[in-house]
């Protein structure tokens, strides 16, 4: 194989869930491409380095504070935490919540060796802290390492006057019951509501 | 998002069977990653657009004649026609073959508009037309679509004094019959060979 073509293949290949084939694939297809395409998608990815974490929230941000963090139009007493950078994506896409987020970096998870202190917990802390927060929605999911995870916030919260809440759980809108998992389904006739007419 | 994050996703998601969560995905994955390590990364996209195909094969080429077509190693009075440039990698990892390819660049498929005219055949009657060519190797797979096209090459290729062979047809190695598609089955029972003991 011609080296620069090589080259590429090996730098999709090191993407995850990324393998020989498709890497070499996606290589092909983009050959087919014009220069100024590719040197636009080549420059994107380098300016990938000129990215940084936000300090208060650990979001994606270009420099300094996220544009959340940074949004005086933003509801800054509620801080929504997540256990990463795309749950916060699915958030805001949904377009029905507008306070700050906190990004975790993770659940805990004992089997992969993941515990509290790998997780990103102390600037939460703080900003709690500074008195400011009056509400903490616990928004992680992935099952019992999620709910060890919210269990673990929730327990370091507490003492600071705020108001704790998780999301809702349950069947979701549209889901067939026939396919929804049982512990789901299970806990959702649990923690039926009052039917409203 | 952030703009830059978002250019990349764009650019991403542009990427045949990358959709967006994919795309976001490998743009958080590759953030994490050192400047050296994506500049690297961006400059073998940009470097793309210096390749070019080989004007006798169609193989991707840094300059001029590709590795294969200028290699005096290689048995050049042998061309295996491929449908694609993948193909020919594939052929070569077998290490079983030391002569040259042709690559179409597709097959003859009406449902899809593809006709003879659009696949590169020319260039590959031109060096048969040339004389040093002693064998043409058909290795088209892909069913119907691929067998119309063999019959379409080798109908052009008859009238010069050229050798036209096939790749063998069967079971694969270590297929198991019980999975294997009731055409092949069918096809390698009819064109059963002696077994040698």
């Amino acid at each position: 194989m011609v080296p620069a073509l090589a080259e590429l293949v090996e730098h999709l290949k090191s993407l995850p869930g990324i393998g020989e084939r498709t890497a070499l694939r996606l290589a092909l297809h983009l050959m087919k491409r014009p220069e100024e395409s590719l040197r636009a998608f080549g420059d994107a990815i380098t300016a990938l380095s000129k990215l940084s974490y936000c300090p208060e929230c650990g979001m994606v941000t270009a420099d300094g504070l996220c544009p959340y963090c940074s949004d005086p139009r933003r509801d800054s007493t509620r801080i929504c935490v997540v256990e990463s950078i795309r749950d916060v994506l699915s958030i805001e896409s949904t377009g029905d919540y507008k306070g700050l987020y906190h990004i975790l970096g993770g659940v805990i998870s004992p089997l992969d060796g993941i515990g509290p202190a790998d997780l990103n917990i102390s600037p939460l802390l703080e900003r709690i802290c500074s008195g400011s927060v009056s509400e903490v929605i616990l928004a992680i999911s992935r099952g019992l390492e999620g709910e060890t995870t919210s269990f673990y916030v929730a327990k370091l919260i507490a003492p600071h006057n705020v108001e704790i809440s998780a999301i809702a759980r349950g069947v979701g809108f549209g889901d067939d019951l026939e396919y929804t998992d049982s512990v789901t389904l299970g806990r959702a006739i649990i923690a039926r509501v009052p039917f409203k007419l």
